[in-house]
């Protein structure tokens, strides 16, 4: 891979983990445990995490710019706030 | 950076992030808790959930093999077993 290509990559494997988050708590929500479980919340929290030290790691090899780490990280975030919101309104 | 560089700076990249991980233990264990407190438990799991994210995305771009994301990995939890002896022994 050259390096644009190395950056599309990076980007789409950081895309690709934040849509897996998002359907890991989609499930979770759906099926597993009410939103307002610490099990969820704690789950939730480590697999943001996990996916913050990825983007780090992207932003620290000049793979993708700081500000498209942040965007993809409030993205998520705003995803489940409304997926956390369709649920608790549906309940 | 070329791809050989790219490479060399992930890997890097990696073994400051384990050291980070083994430096944090460290203070904890020396400073703030004992080695059976939840919490560092919790501490632990979560920086090595952060740092196993970081190496399967390295390997997922293809920067490093995933026989030395596993090295990497083996090699920080043998020097935290070493830690966490050495801690006990001393207390």
């Amino acid at each position: 891979m050259n390096g644009k290509e190395m950056k599309h990559a990076a980007y789409e494997a950081l895309k690709t983990d934040a849509n897996r988050i998002w359907k890991l708590i989609k499930v979770q929500m759906d099926n597993l445990t009410l939103p307002q479980c610490p099990a969820y919340e704690e789950v939730l929290d480590t697999q943001m995490y996990g996916l913050s030290r990825e983007i780090n790691f992207a932003v620290r090899l000049g793979l993708i710019e700081a500000s498209v780490g942040r965007e993809i990280m409030m993205t998520l975030e705003r995803q489940l706030a409304n997926l956390h919101e369709s649920v608790t309104l549906k309940k």
